[in-house]
């Protein structure tokens, strides 16, 4: 070996202990069942001692916990079963047109305080909203009253964000536009905790590409369709979610379904949004835009000609715009969300035959479609999953 | 450092050599201009000897040459400057609905040698098509007389491909479905040389992400739009090709700007090649289908209203597909190539309108559309560019 590479791989020793930890703790997350020592050390191709010696050190600094060791061991010497601690986790915040929301979520995934307050954004004052938002946050945090390390926050917002300067670029429907949420926040929440912004798609079907801190969803790849006052989505490929070249893809919801269609708030036309979007299908369907999607149902199962309009309306426009993006991207999964999850036990079946017909690739591998959990706010979590990934990258600095 | 650790890290001793070739032959590759030993060094991190040390092993392989030093060097000790040698060079095929081709292309870019042929293979039998493209490759090989090592090849089709099995699964255009095409050329070619098999547009749009083997193009992120009979296209990201799931990604052309629009060939309706792909765009014009898209230009430039209203037409749908996919994609430009490449300057202005009014992002970054460069065969070049990729990321192989 040349010294130039002696050098250089004296360098790499330097940093191998805090990366085979986060190998260690991702490894643990990861798995569907807590994992013994012995068991990190077969999926993480270390010797037991190793792997025995990282998961200390892990242990000490509340990154894992063990669990109670199986009383009865079906084979062998039982292992101590290994599981994420609670003791690190982060604050995930959410504004939409309809919801704030402040939760915290601990390194094994569960929600261990929130907030939610029901009410209207649509077109309202962001210094106000925010102020709120940022009493529901430290409120949530005096709950906790400091037994959590919290790790990071993030900010979920229905909108184009440029998430290095930390500015909303534009929430069409809260009809904000260039402003820097931290200001208003900061001084409801603990020094130098500053959320990472995040468009709210990308961040919900983070909870469906991560059932879990660190724990791999069912599908690598699928398209997530958030039904909101409009409609969002986000792109998942390989359990990440896509950025595109400045952090703005996904925008489903302004996928052309017809040329001629109505007019869109975006300034372009016949968007699949002005068909499936909430405020869009309920008008349809001659309901007040705070009807619920049960309402909906409701009225097109005892025959209501407007809503079963309304619905055949959302569907076709679904199979149009989401055939072209499957077409594009190749992927074989879409998940509904907001109240096209809700809808989706309904316009399911035809929707998947619309898919099928317009699929390329549907004669090989017919697209299909699923129901994201219900939930009110999934940003948020999913804002907090974010800042949990950076632990599980790195987890030298929470050891201390 | 504990006993596991350090048996890992000797694994890893073992193969830094060849990772560090790699890296070196990689970086002279993706040079603009011929870099000296000492700029390698510099761009590495290596030390000089390391890097010198290293540069001399790939020289003696063929892999790198040195060229002529400046003889008025600007200031200090000149360097030599060093290229990407033309020892090693890959086959690029390609079978088209109007063209076969056959390519090589060396290590720096050059098209050592090619044989292309024009015909009409629509609805062609696959058996003697792939016989005459087998015969076009063994004759460019016996032109090039042992002057090059090949290091593999790729075969560019136009439909859907499962590489991994080597079978086309569906050419439309071609008629073509679920063969092997190397159960034909193998006989042709020299032993173990297995053509791998790819999309065209895929293949195409390698040849504007990579200018010369391992050399980035201007856009690390494009939509690659391929007229064809019908239209391909292919999705570039931080200058990789997207597969999607199956390897299917990036089918443009079948996305829907109209719903009740003309039937298509995949079952749907309204698919933008049903606008912009050639035959139909010759078609629309009133012209026969062996037209070229130069005849519809005059055409359209003498005021022949048909010519006129078939370019409206594409360029509209153009704007309502291409318009979905940087919705989804957040990509800044697109990239127009085979017939549309040509038309790229009629269609140019209006379509960039047509887009920035769909893309939601088009207020903070106006899309792009450019032309790619005219080549009658692009994705023979990228069959060989992928098959000399193989060579860019483990050189050791060629130096024996």
């Amino acid at each position: 070996m040349a010294d130039g590479e002696a050098v250089q791989l004296g360098a790499r020793q330097s940093t191998l202990r805090a990366s085979n930890l986060g190998l260690v703790l991702r490894t643990v997350c990861a798995a569907d069942a807590p994992p013994s020592r012995a068991d990190v050390a077969a999926r993480t191709g270390m010797t037991r001692a190793t792997a025995a010696r990282l998961v200390d050190g892990l242990v000490a600094g509340g990154l894992l916990v063990e669990g109670e060791r199986d009383p009865l061991p079906r084979r062998g010497r039982p292992g101590t079963p290994l599981l994420p601690g609670g003791r690190v986790a982060a604050l995930g915040l959410q504004v939409d047109a309809g919801l704030l929301a402040a939760r915290v979520l601990d390194l094994r995934g569960r929600v261990v305080a929130e907030r939610l307050v029901d009410g209207d954004w649509v077109g309202s004052d962001p210094g106000p909203t925010l102020e709120r938002l940022g009493r529901l946050a430290a409120d949530v945090l005096r709950d906790l009253a400091g037994r959590v390390r919290l790790a990071g926050a993030g900010l979920a917002l229905p909108g184009i964000v440029d998430a290095d300067r930390g500015v909303l670029l534009r929430a069409p429907n809260l009809g904000w536009h260039d402003l820097r949420p931290a200001d208003v926040l900061a001084p409801h929440l603990p020094d130098g905790l500053d959320p990472v912004l995040g468009n709210e798609a990308d961040l919900a079907a983070r909870t469906v590409a991560e059932t879990a801190p660190g724990r791999p969803g069912p599908h690598p790849d699928f398209l997530y369709v958030s039904g909101q006052i409009g409609v969002g989505g986000a792109v998942v490929l390989d359990g990440r979610v896509m950025r595109g070249s400045a952090g703005w893809a996904g925008e489903v919801g302004h996928v052309c379904v017809d040329p001629d269609g109505p007019p869109c708030r975006c300034g372009s036309t016949g968007c699949l949004e002005q068909y499936a979007g909430r405020h869009a299908l309920l008008a349809a369907a001659g309901l007040p835009r705070d009807a619920s999607p049960g309402q909906l149902l409701d009225n097109a199962a005892t025959g209501d000609p407007s809503a079963r309009a309304a619905l055949d309306g959302a569907r076709r426009a679904l199979a149009i715009a989401l055939a072209g993006v499957l077409n594009v991207l190749d992927i074989p999964t879409v998940v509904l969300g907001g109240h096209l999850g809700g809808l989706a036990a309904e316009l399911g079946p035809g929707l998947e035959d619309g898919l099928a017909a317009r699929v390329l690739s549907a004669r090989w591998r017919r697209p299909r479609l699923e129901a994201a959990a219900p939930d009110a706010a999934p940003a948020a979590t999913g804002a907090a999953l974010r800042a949990l990934a950076d632990v599980l990258a790195d987890p030298v600095r929470w050891l201390d």
